[in-house]
């Protein structure tokens, strides 16, 4: 991988809160990794070659900590329900069709070509139950050149038919299978992870398969967490004895700790579930636009901040209705605003440079050091031209890049992605 | 002006809540006024030429029913404080520079020809305090080919020096001379409206000199409501005698009644002031991004609706982050949601075509019978390309329009646009 650097007006925060603006500067890769971004560029890098984009902004790449592939297709439909009705009556048949590997295939590969096209640079993905389906999905996704965790879905109950899996023996032996083949797959960027749908969808037998195949290959995890009233009431008469929904989990060593977990909303985490999320260190992808879609509430993310607990992003199609992380991050914003005003005076609400941190630096945490232009970073950038909003007046940085990303610029405005220190797509002028 | 037929699938909410949908039906247009939707052709109106729009679909105009022209430049920005820190520090110094008419024409030109490019086709605009930067505004909305309300704001207190009227009777007589000239000019589309900002800034002897310029041109008003609690307090304080904050302008017949009056916001109206609304038929502008935005809170939509009052939806830009009411129209649903979940179980959330029917014939009636495609409403149209949404099944006619909605469509996928009979413009294949 030759070193590369770039040019233009960079934008990164290094810290929660803090916008740092480099006018017209440089960020340098070496190996995948990122050596700095500088105002004037360091003799000791003189002979790299440059591009230069000229006046356009140069963001860490977005990181979507929760998003589902096979919802894509109905993506900005079905807004009619909350979440246990929006699975039976949309999602579940949805997902039912990926047992046929030529709908995957034409479903996956719209997903695939967006998710290339998108500002996202990470993603931690749910695929189907269906395990040649979520093969052909990291297939597509290794193509996209995004770095991608990807997961076969495990439910042995309260699922339809065509979903449920006949044991939790036959689910662990599947995704066993699953795993192994995708590692023989030798995939560069796209990395299996443990995915029980949630609770209502797994038996405690299933889990405790489950938490084998995780030690086994030590893998990450993905699930959902206290999403809707509705839900959290029902994981509390399937698991009476837990003292929070997250300890039907952790019971099984899937709730942070050794195993790497990400837990998507986190809506109605009762105290002892959130303390147990910031001591086991599992992330929270907070997927604001999901949870207004299918009426679940406002996560309280100041709380989770302001407790050290690893917060990200997640788009969480298809409650979410697009894949957008810009608009996650102004979501997320304002959703924090309407918490503030009537259901918490104390949590003040996300300010636009940390809703980006999360977008990037929160939840690329996730994958090591992620979502920044600090030394040591691995190398995810996100080009954008905004000259296609003109503007009477000059503007700051800091301007621009807000107006961006609140108009969702990450639709036509991106001119170059790298990841991981390639550049993924380039449009010249 | 030529009858013309219309061809494609005809989509729009006759009733509120209902969703009525004419694959591959006509729409019938005479003298600028509908004669109706219809699945075959009636044998009368053989002759007229169709145009044929194949597959796409075709919805009744958006109506935009509160949009500030002056703030489009900074939209997208500055969303980090409440309503009166935010005019002080955004709005008033950038409505400040519309006292210069080449930075008048400079930004309005911006604002127009986004305008027109929009799924929006009649717009209630607030101007500035400048009566030529506001008569250059009415000139560039009636090239758009929208039909629209643009007003002078009037302020004679609590505003910047720059922008603070001199006196009530200088005000009142820029306003004179601001709807002369206006009316002289004669526009097809474009009236002039009364347009006092809010009660902080109108002093009550303004006010007084206002109700006799109203009186004298029987002119519509817009103005804003009981948007943000500090307002709502500040109001209190400035006229401690009124029983509620719209009673502020109802005692000089500015609130209804005869005079037909659009209030933007009314998130924390009374009760008193609700039924005074309902009484006197003022038109609500519901503006949920902007709400969000500048963290004033969530309006009760439904309680409205259930009341009989008038309600249409507004971009509320600058507030709002986009002119685009198909934004508007999922900002409503959404924050419908977080109402019904948080602060009233009994209000249910807006349905999708509950939340089309305000962004069309709900704002409509503001300017008459418009938004719809039944008999003798004003034929207003929107013609959307959804191929650009390549989809692995076939959906309905409601899920693509829902979906287009949700993803925004109208921000590339608008192929046509008809106001008042008249074809704005139209890309061919």
């Amino acid at each position: 991988m030759e070193p590369l650097i770039i040019r233009g007006n960079i934008l990164f925060t290094p810290r929660r809160g803090e916008l740092r603006a480099l006018p017209r500067g440089y960020a340098v890769c070496r190996g995948g990794v990122c050596l700095g971004a500088f105002q004037s560029l360091p003799g000791e890098y003189r002979g790299i070659p440059v591009t230069d984009y000229g006046d356009a902004l140069i963001i860490p790449g977005l990181v979507d900590l929760h998003i589902h592939a096979p919802q894509y297709a109905f993506r900005g439909t079905g807004m009619d329900c909350e979440l246990l009705e929006w699975l039976k009556r949309y999602t579940f048949p949805e997902e039912a069709r990926y047992v046929d590997l030529d709908y995957a295939t034409r479903a996956y590969s719209l997903f695939a070509k967006q998710m290339k096209n998108s500002a996202t640079t990470r993603a931690v993905i749910f695929g189907t139950v269906h395990r040649e389906a979520t093969l052909l999905l990291m297939d597509l996704m290794e193509e996209t050149g995004l770095i991608s965790y990807v997961g076969k879905v495990n439910m042995d109950r309260d699922a339809p038919d065509e979903l449920r899996e006949p044991s939790p023996e036959a689910s662990a032996f599947d995704t066993f299978g699953f795993i192994n083949v995708a590692l023989r797959r030798g995939y560069r960027r796209t990395r299996p992870i443990l995915t029980p749908r949630f609770i209502p969808s797994c038996s405690d037998a299933l889990l405790r398969e489950l938490s084998e195949v995780r030690r086994a290959y030590d893998l990450p995890v993905q699930s959902h967490l206290s999403e809707n009233p509705e839900e959290v009431a029902l994981v509390k008469r399937l698991v009476p004895s837990a003292a929070f929904y997250g300890e039907g989990y952790e019971r099984f060593g899937l709730f942070g700790g050794e195993a790497r977990t990400v837990m998507a909303h986190c809506v109605y985490s009762t105290e002892a579930e959130v303390e147990r999320i910031r001591k086991n260190g599992v992330w929270v992808a907070h997927c604001p636009n999901s949870n207004l879609n299918i009426c679940s509430g406002i996560a309280p993310v100041r709380r989770y901040l302001e407790a050290g607990i690893r917060v990200g992003l997640g788009s969480d199609v298809a409650g979410g209705q697009t894949e957008s992380m810009f608009r996650a991050v102004t979501d997320a914003i304002q959703v924090s605003k309407v918490r503030w005003r009537y259901l918490d005076p104390e949590a003040r609400p996300l300010s636009f440079p940390e809703g980006l941190y999360l977008a990037t630096k929160g939840g690329g945490s996730f994958f090591g050091r992620v979502g920044s232009f600090e030394p040591g970073y691995e190398f995810d950038a996100v080009v954008l031209d905004d000259f296609i909003l003109p503007h009477p007046y000059p503007m700051t940085l800091a301007e621009r890049l807000e107006r961006a990303v609140y108009l969702g610029l990450d639709r036509e405005g991106i001119r170059a992605k790298y990841v991981g220190g390639c550049c993924q797509f380039q449009y010249t002028e």
